[in-house]
């Protein structure tokens, strides 16, 4: 397929060219860049949502659970599981064995596992791009799943519009974890498994958490805590709603702008990132650079003097 | 004092000389970096060793006890907190304080809490600095102890050379997080509370994680499990001591060299990085690229040919 054959394709929602373009994308395919650029101007009407949370808590049964609610509401909807413990990625109990194979049947629903590919930081350029795609084919939700507990999926969650933080009963320290890293980033609460013992009291907890939050958030919303069952489904309907508030709210408060606005800045500045390595590698080539580090771990050379002398060999310091 | 002056000082062993080049880092004044450039070629003697865990595992405790052993062996101690929540910060329990105040009336001890300093990334570079000028001063081991629920504690820890990661009895799913993100960076593994019941669980499921994970592990080390007593002391000479074993396996297995090697690469390039940035807002100035982030939000550009537009601006690439 010719470039400008798969971008057409694609954007008329031909599963096949879709396909194509995340393979094109998870492969690093320098044909890649043109095609997201393209496509870039047909995106944004997507609601992007990140989930996160410990393994254990849920996560993929309720984004299933999510994903048949929101068909039924008529939405197309996209998944993607970053998370190595995904039953997206394999190893699904039963019931979710069921439940995924119903969605991979609807040509409605788009599915791909994209934990196994390449290093942290790249896994989090191609989560965006693969995200670009899918918005611009059209999809009206697009779940990205991650485990949240390291540095790259807390990047990889900072693309979504909403982000939802499932937790569940009787974290203990769990809860102290949240307070520290993640509670910044939580539009919306799960307590899931909330037939268990302690619901109320991790309810509870995270309430208090919130209002002791509260200064540091955007007034206009409320971090609501929903309570679900991922396996009954139950409270799946509520979250549905939640999150549909919170895309409402985003729009209409300007929040929406102005995330969207950081996360171009800070994907520009990654492309850009990304420009300055090719530049010393083409510039100062990979023996020197080793050369060069080794000089610096044997105290040789300091590293600020350093950088400074390459900052003017790669022009972006003038010579002096 | 003149530069020349306070770096003679600081070499010396001048407390004042010291603090003053700390502070200077941490408010990111202009002459730092000649400073640090010069501090750079006297370090490298030290022993850095991050502590990490989730709140409420005893970790500051840990520390306070560690430091102590640490005097009783005649070695001079740095101890760097980057938790907000540390007692050093404030808020120490009795114990505690009194511990503390043993260690911050010994000239041989110096506490410094970083956890207010700046934004995340720059929390990174500046305990990087400040683990630097203690290098110089002669201190023998550098603690740095953070919260390790985030992507800047991570990034911190990273530039230790033994990373000690603390546990605590009863943990349940707190295992499972660690399995995803803290187990790759552990060299030695805490039991802390051990006088609690599940302790020998909690170990015995660590073992088995740490079994799974050998791998990936460099084999000259096998990554111990120590149970310690904070509030009594218990284990903590034994922790002691597997620190010290691990310096020494980390100087004759030629790990000491690779790590070192893999931290100056990113400290240069977060240094170029820096530069990076000062050259986009020479060049382009705030207006102009706020005008073509919002252009890149609002769809009439794309973020890839924009990034490669600046990036010909600013002299990355050439023009064509």
């Amino acid at each position: 397929m010719a470039q400008t054959d798969i971008v057409a394709r694609l954007l008329a929602g031909d599963r096949r060219a879709l396909a194509r373009v995340v393979t094109l994308i998870e492969n690093g395919a320098p044909e890649t860049r043109a095609i997201l650029a393209e496509l870039h101007a047909h995106g944004g009407h997507a609601h992007i949502v990140g989930f996160t949370g410990s393994p254990g808590a849920g996560k993929s049964t309720l984004v299933m659970q999510l994903a048949r609610e929101l068909r039924k509401r008529e939405q197309r909807i996209g998944i993607l599981a970053v998370d190595p413990s995904s039953p997206f990625t394999g190893g699904a109990i039963l019931g979710d064995r069921i439940r995924m194979q119903e969605l991979a049947g609807d040509p409605n629903v788009f599915i791909r596992s994209m934990a196994s590919r390449g290093s942290l930081g790249g896994l989090a350029a191609s989560t965006r791009d693969v995200v670009r795609a899918l918005d611009a084919a059209g999809f009206d939700t697009i779940i990205i799943e991650t485990v949240g507990a390291g540095q790259a999926e807390v990047e990889i969650v900072r693309a979504a519009q909403s982000v939802v933080v499932v937790t569940v009963p009787g974290m203990g320290d769990d809860i102290q974890a949240i307070k520290a890293g993640i509670l910044e980033i939580a539009d919306i609460f799960v307590v899931n498994k909330a037939d268990r013992p302690g619901a109320d009291q991790t309810a509870a907890e995270l309430r208090m958490l919130l209002h002791l939050d509260e200064h540091r958030k955007e007034r206009v919303w409320r971090v609501p805590i929903v309570r679900t069952n991922a396996m009954t489904g139950d409270g799946v309907p509520e979250l549905a709603d939640k999150l549909a508030a919170h895309l409402a709210t985003l729009r209409t408060s300007g929040m929406l702008a102005s995330r969207s606005g950081q996360q171009a800045r800070s994907e520009m500045l990654a492309l850009l990132h990304q420009a300055l390595i090719e530049k010393i590698e083409a510039t100062i080539g990979a023996d020197e650079w080793d050369r060069l580090v080794a000089e610096v771990v044997e105290r040789n050379r300091d590293p600020y003097t350093t950088a400074d002398e390459l900052a003017r060999r790669i022009g972006l310091v003038p010579p002096g």
